[in-house]
């Protein structure tokens, strides 16, 4: 991967080497970080981590993780690696198939999962590989949902973000063997329909499920200095790091 | 049904003959008729109908519909006609189950279906039984969406109002036969978790479902003449008998 972009994230708090043509994270992988509800000590599997952004979100948040990512594509996870070392924050980085993981990473069990699956349909072509790989589903979502299931413990906690259009595949994926599920939609603006929705759930969990007010991402009409119009919820998560926490209220 | 009331719905323009003690229709049947897209000259069936006061609301608000009930209680189902002559509009109601529909209604098919499911699991005790049948669950949710999507031609839509905790039941029950799924969270206040969801689908639908921005019922904060504090969108429809109409982009 010969032509790398350094990225700032939270605010320039981390640097991530990212191609600058092919798949970058984004603003949904500090999303997603900021969605689990991971605490000190606790260990964390990333199931499709392309270059680290989610787990070295969570690294930079709570120290004393036990960060563990599995990525397909070899030149992402060496870049995750990269990426670790360069923000000095520990993680496992396994070159893998979620589907079908080492026997290593069959025989462990993570308090939670976080993922961020691919969006689009396998099918549409883009024009590099690797960006294709990491926006466009070979691995149904069933398979990712199921995959991260089977690594939780009981009572662990599994988080997703995804295009809020495909929630009924979540729910499909999670019904009967998770519980305490929230939604939570994330939109554009104020008024807008949502643009992604952060799931959460419990393994083995009994509760209702939740459909949370929305996370507003810009502020309607105002222009900030900084440029990006982020809402304050958004500035702190996106630029502080903090956590998402109202996706927390019954999950710990 | 010995002890009536006449209650006001619309801000008056429809009166309503419900039991004093029972089960008592209230904003969520008018919200349910606000959300069902109906068309002047189109057919709507209601899978239990209570006192009619979801029908008759869509009947006040488009002309020339056809429009049916039915109605397992018959106490209710004779609310139902005489509410109907009493705001002096058309309304078929039949009494019977809508899981085993007689077979007049099996040979119909509806433009629309709209329902208000009950919204407690049966067990728990009510001390009136017609409230107790019409406020819980006999009837398991998916055989409700069931029935309405047999009783829909295709292309037609099906909208239900249910407490948001059950949105998974509902998007399983409506999986693989109905699509253009819109969810439309209903939320007491700005920044609230959603108490309701209303959903619709199109039998047959192909497009993707849809996360709607919450309706919110009242204003934050605010303490309004009418004592009521109803948020300007929920006055619309309550007051006011309107559409909600950004459910319906993609329904016709």
């Amino acid at each position: 991967m010969s032509d790398l972009r350094n990225d700032g994230f939270l605010n320039g708090r981390l640097r991530i080497l990212q191609p600058a043509k092919g798949y970058r994270a984004g603003a949904d992988a500090v999303m997603l970080a900021a969605a689990c509800p991971a605490q000190p000590g606790q260990s964390v599997l990333e199931l499709g981590c392309g270059a680290g952004v989610a787990l070295l979100c969570l690294g930079w948040r709570l120290s004393d993780l036990r960060l563990t990512g599995i990525e397909q594509q070899p030149e992402y996870a060496d870049l995750a690696r990269q990426n670790a070392d360069l923000n000095a924050i520990a993680c496992l980085i396994i070159t893998g198939d979620l589907a079908a993981p080492p026997a290593d990473l069959r025989a462990e069990s993570f308090d939670h999962i976080i993922a961020n699956p691919p969006y689009f349909l396998a099918g549409t072509a883009a024009p590099d590989l690797g960006r294709a790989q990491a926006r466009q589903e070979n691995t149904p979502l069933s398979l990712w949902i199921d995959a991260g299931l089977r690594r939780l413990r009981p009572g662990g906690t599994i988080t997703l973000i995804q295009r809020a259009d495909r929630l009924d595949g979540i729910i499909a994926g999670l019904s009967d063997r998770a519980g305490d599920i929230a939604i939570l939609p994330v939109a554009a603006r104020t008024g807008r329909e949502a643009g992604r929705i952060i799931v959460t759930a419990r393994k083995g969990g009994r509760g209702p499920l939740r459909l949370l007010a929305p996370f507003i991402m810009h502020e309607n009409g105002a222009h900030l200095a900084d440029g990006e119009d982020l809402s304050p919820a958004a500035s702190a998560v996106l630029r502080e790091g903090q956590a998402i926490t109202n996706l927390f209220a019954k999950v710990s």
